[in-house]
């Protein structure tokens, strides 16, 4: 099974993504629902939060783990034991790949959560590969209850949008990584208000179609994995919210599993 | 000691009252910024937290406990093996005496996180003192993160204090509470935009009097207290929003100490 966890309900657009592109995969979600946010923790906890979703990922028979939280990629990455013995995905780097690909004046923005954002990562993931390239960062930190409160299309939504995209507009960025799950769901507010010009990259459609290349190339790994179209999602708290916000992402009904932690 | 817990942050507003009405007694307080914000998780989840952080607080020598989170309250309350053999407050109570005795006309609004708001715990426990008053609640989810972020003063903040308020003010209440820690420092705000003629009641300083009450009707747990003016602030995460907040509630440089969950 492809092993997929977020910090609660955003890496949802990720299973979505899933779905698309590598249809009838069966997958298994965990979203760590009873310790949301990621976004506003230190490195330290994020780290210890991770590790446990994977674990519990392996342990349900995971044999792919996607990490669908930038929060929790941005740690994970530079944590210096980071060594599982599985295939492991993250939404950050395919992001990093497709913006460098897309820029043509090499001024790059990106958005996340205040940790992603403080990690730096996106920055030096994007110097790796182009050391030329401009890269302008905002945290977004009230994106995220914005979008769990559902507040989709309010006018306070526009405006704080508009706010947080503000010194990234001066600087005249014409590619916008959205390095956080919740914002692919405001994409057009923030497509709208950074202008229609700049490309937007979603990472949930990028790590979906690297682990479609990676599969393609490594058929030994494709095999092992089970194709009935099954979706399985356990969370850590179940609430009505999650189970109408998650109906509203996938369009379909879902049952969930409850993980006490 | 005096032993004072919340989900996070927004309980430093009733060590401060504390600090005020009950100088010099010892504090220990702990915030549980690892699993931060309650408001928007399950009853069944909140409950094994606020249970898990007042063992912590009998392990480091309480012997009295505060529950300074609405949220929290609102589950410990209405527990049914809710038995510890210590005295034990909440935010909850004395703000709804307050309120019944601060209301002429019988219309009082209560504003809290969304799982403090569908506990339904303000409207039973003021029917109880009088059944007669109207009751209207609003669920104000953003204010939480608002807080947090620190956006005190600017007009998306305004706005949507004005929009929650909305329905209350139609109402024509003529008390508020403020059924969680963190609104006190909206106070101003919320103020202007429910109109001034409305009492608003803080519950951080109604617990403390009735703490102060307490104490003076049982000298007994009084003289088993400390009085040193101590603050001792546990941690479940340490950032430094956090110590940026704390510094800004509690007018005064702390250091915090770190305890792993």
């Amino acid at each position: 099974m492809i092993g997929i966890f977020d910090s609660g309900i955003g890496g949802l657009t990720v299973v979505r993504a899933f779905m698309t592109i590598l249809r009838d995969y069966d997958i298994i979600y965990f979203g760590d629902t009873a310790r949301t946010p990621y976004g506003n923790k230190s490195e330290r906890t994020v780290l210890r939060y991770a590790q446990e979703n994977i674990d519990f990922l392996l342990h349900k028979g995971a044999q792919i783990i996607i990490t669908a939280c930038n929060t929790a990629a941005s740690v994970l990455i530079q944590a210096p034991n980071n060594s599982y013995n599985i295939p492991m995905f993250e939404v950050i780097t395919p992001a990093v790949r497709l913006s460098v690909e897309a820029s043509k004046n090499r001024r790059i923005g990106v958005i996340g959560t205040r940790a992603t954002i403080t990690s730096g990562i996106y920055e030096k993931k994007i110097h790796m590969l182009n050391s030329k390239i401009n890269v302008y960062s905002a945290s977004c930190p009230l994106l995220v209850p914005l979008v769990e409160e559902a507040w989709l299309t309010k006018p306070e939504t526009t405006m704080i949008v508009k706010k947080y995209l503000h010194p990234l507009k001066v600087r005249q960025i014409d590619t916008l990584i959205l390095g956080c799950t919740h914002y692919p769901i405001l994409k057009k507010i923030i497509h709208r208000k950074i202008g229609k010009k700049v490309d937007i990259i979603d990472s949930s459609l990028a790590v979906a179609n690297q682990v479609k290349n990676f599969l393609k190339a490594n058929p030994e790994s494709d095999l092992e994995l089970k194709k009935n179209g099954n979706l399985k999602i356990f969370v850590s708290d179940v609430t009505e919210q999650f189970q109408k916000t998650a109906r509203e992402i996938l369009k379909k009904n879902i049952s969930l599993e409850h993980l006490a932690i």
